[in-house]
């Protein structure tokens, strides 16, 4: 049932805000979870003429001292561009550039990280400064739409999207799914008890690739009718990774994301958007070109923002129904072990309860050295964002050696593949055209053989079906490949791997699809 | 019931192995779990003529290649000593311990971590050559009692510990707990469906201080009658903190580990091992003397590991039912949120699945740090345990400072508190004295009252039945307080701590036990 203006929380002080109120979506196990840890003191009942020390000393909690850690001073040498060595072999550093970080383990200046700080026991949602930035980061970046969010740090967007899963979803609750997708968070979701359904996605045309609004409506409006075992259990959440839909490479229009948001309203249901790779939007392809690179497709700051960078679920929310999943792993690296979760604060809430009980704080060593890394050598969000764009820019070349590769290829001359999507992120998904002969009940049994003509050839790619959240729906749309241009050392590697896909592709199309 | 001959596990090649059969003790939603990358590729239904190509490029996971991460190079300085300019000012720093550990984004010396490696994605159970210096650490110190072990990272003991309750607990399983202990890890254990009993302790005396066997023993053996409410559910597993007991501070004998060994033999269950304080065993107590400190108490490794390191239930272990759960937060530092665990094989099997869904890996930026500072500047396990003596030393003055200034206090002369317990770890234990007017059902309110005592003089404490994991079982011992000489800075306010608690006591006392 959609929300009638009975159910809206009035609580607050300000009528007009009358933020929506989202505990009926948020699930009893993590309603139902207390935490309190057994060295606080309450003073709710203390004596009437109790009056606390204003310095207590503590013999309290089981925390060394800072002075216990062996760390004294951290200091981190950068390189200014990704791959400052080959793609960006045309850019000198300065010697400013070069200039390491230095970590100092108790700095004077409040406002940095020290060392002492970050190797202690720590928030669970993140060290102070550390939230402090982050929560500027949204403000500038991506604005929620109501005043109700909080943030919370995680331990990256894996585990992160596994807290939104215990924090919303009871068992038996209906979550909606892209139909291909990242398709490890259905185990999340099926871990609590959820049960995935997937969405239709229009992504074989490079221009109008996007959700299936029509079909999600319909959906929604019918869903007794179009999922009887699931009657009058309408979905409680869509999973969604609205820009370079991995593993599509779609991007949602500003239209569809409004269209989205104004279902979730009417139908109740609370958008979980994941957004790894939605800072990398990529200029279009070309011929790889590392001398003008620079030169021809930098982007100042303000001009990535106002035209390149798409909007967050998060700034079309006015309900609080928008929970967006963050990490730095793609922009920064995964083995910090490291992202935040923008939310509703009671979600927010709830969560972090979770993270006291179960998983503790993310480490304090990956918040130290990224935030002293952002904050004095990048000089904070803008730097930061330069650096994004420096990174966006050695993507966009990597993109342009293995398409330019697999575009000179027969297979691709010969109609055999096409590019569907390759302007965002890390992956490019790739058509495989397989002619009308071939029944799209048998895509999945022969992509499996063109994968071992793929391994004989020396190149491994993700196959469409196997991101599928339900295989049985989504195997007359199997037939694509996923290609990341992140992993490989080269530009020669990348070049080698289009050219061994395309004789691949070739030679099991002229060996009549089989191996 | 105890395990027959019948139910033991002949599986394995030599015979004379025998290893326990621990799967009716791995719970049924960690066993049922399933984990499989999408971008793995499987070979079982590979054509008859296919050859892999020995050297694929990879096109597949949607990993960033380490030229993307923009750490270069990180350098750390270190202390020798912790409170190196304090405690240990009559030492002074080499020129070589001064020097920093370098770390190299791509090291040449296969046995190092680089910071290539440890900021992509890694295995859940520790980057390769961190899971190799467990290994060796855990062969070196702890051998366990029988060859079926493995070994998985963790972010630290809370994370582990809850890794352990979801790998064995199903809803409605018992799981026995020392009565004050580690409380946090009851909510764990509830988290899963667990249910906690406790077991009696006898620590009031600091001669025979130790788990009460008897009551253990006739528990199990009578266990249908002692809790008809659980009948015929016997005990899955015993949580202990063996070394240095949180809050209680006793140390378990090796007769006393044998005995509770033997009984989980005999009942069949799980000992979940925490030790996060054992390497922390200190010399007995005497006036604070910073100049003679690492002239009288220093102690060589090889004496250390053979006279003052308590022995693990793993060593005990000819089974494969004992679960060790350790931390480098007590030894190095909170922050890092890195531990690991030791267990049967089939156990740490399915904490990686867990892992793989749920937290993922453990911050490489932690392994990174700790590894090289150990390999590189200690100079591997022995140089590692050097570090744990010097602060074993740091540790024992501050304790000698805190029981020092409290000795000294009216409070102390007059019998109303004395030391139970300060030889191990960060804690000591002290008993509140209250006379037989005072009945132990009032024991609680009393200290309650007590506490307030402390607020207002500027103290804070543990009031020990806050660390109960059943407060009514526990009520009648509960006339102690937890203090740690851990968190504050100097030994002034060590000793001023005391001081306060000392007044505190005393005031309460001659105020007939009122605020």
């Amino acid at each position: 049932m959609a929300p009638t203006s009975t159910t809206l929380n009035t609580s607050t002080s300000e009528a007009s805000v009358s933020p929506y109120s989202i505990d009926h979506l948020i699930s009893d196990r993590s309603k139902n979870r207390s935490f309190k840890h057994f060295a606080a003191n309450a003073d709710e009942n203390a004596p009437k003429n109790f009056k606390p020390h204003p310095k207590p000393l503590a013999l309290s909690f089981g925390r060394p001292n800072a002075q216990f850690f062996p760390v004294k001073k951290i200091s981190v040498e950068l390189d200014h561009y990704p791959f400052q060595d080959s793609i960006f072999e045309f850019e000198t550093e300065t010697a400013e550039q070069a200039e390491p970080v230095i970590i100092e383990k108790f700095p004077t200046d409040k406002n940095e990280l020290g060392a002492g700080e970050a190797f202690q026991y720590g928030d669970v949602a993140g060290l102070p400064n550390f939230q402090k930035f982050l929560r500027e980061f949204v403000e500038t970046i991506h604005k929620p739409g109501n005043d109700q969010w909080g943030i919370s740090a995680s331990n990256g967007s894996g585990e992160g999207l596994n807290k939104v899963a215990d924090a919303i979803i009871n068992p038996g609750d209906i979550v909606l799914f892209e139909e291909f997708t990242f398709s490890p968070f259905g185990n999340n979701v099926r871990n609590v008890g959820g049960i995935p359904v997937p969405v239709k996605l229009n992504f074989k045309s490079t221009e109008d690739a996007d959700i299936d609004i029509k079909y999600l409506s319909d959906l929604l409006d019918n869903w007794d009718e179009i999922y009887p075992e699931y009657s009058g259990r309408k979905p409680k959440a869509f999973y969604t990774i609205p820009t370079c839909q991995n593993p599509t490479g779609l991007t949602q229009s500003v239209e569809t994301r409004q269209a989205v948001y104004d279902l979730a309203s009417k139908h109740d249901f609370i958008i979980i958007e994941d957004d790894p790779y939605g800072y990398l939007t990529l200029p279009k392809f070309e011929k790889p070109n590392k001398s003008t690179l620079v030169k021809d497709h930098s982007l100042t700051v303000d001009e990535y923002l106002a035209h390149h960078l798409p909007k967050s679920y998060l700034q079309f929310d006015k309900e609080g129904r928008v929970i967006r999943v963050e990490t730095f792993s793609k922009v920064f690296a995964p083995g910090l072990r490291l992202g935040f979760i923008v939310a509703h604060k009671k979600i927010i809430e709830v969560i972090k309860k979770y993270s006291s009980i179960v998983t503790r704080s993310p480490s304090g060593a990956a918040q130290l050295i990224l935030l002293n890394i952002i904050q004095k050598k990048f000089g904070g969000i803008n730097g930061w964002l330069e650096w994004i764009l420096r990174m966006r820019l050695a993507y966009a070349h990597r993109r342009n050696v293995l398409i330019d590769s697999i575009s000179s290829s027969e297979a691709y001359s010969k109609g055999y593949i096409n590019v569907i999507s390759a302007d965002a992120g890390m992956f490019a998904s790739l058509l495989v055209n397989f002619p009308s002969s071939i029944p799209s009940t048998e895509y999945v049994e022969k992509l499996n053989l063109l994968n071992y003509k793929f391994l004989e050839k020396g190149v491994t790619v993700v196959l469409g079906y196997k991101m599928s959240i339900n295989q049985a729906f989504s195997e007359p749309n199997a037939n694509f490949l996923r290609l990341s241009y992140a992993p490989l050392d080269t530009d020669e590697q990348l070049a080698e791997a289009g050219k061994r896909l395309g004789e691949a592709v070739e030679e099991f199309f002229e060996n009549g699809f089989e191996f």
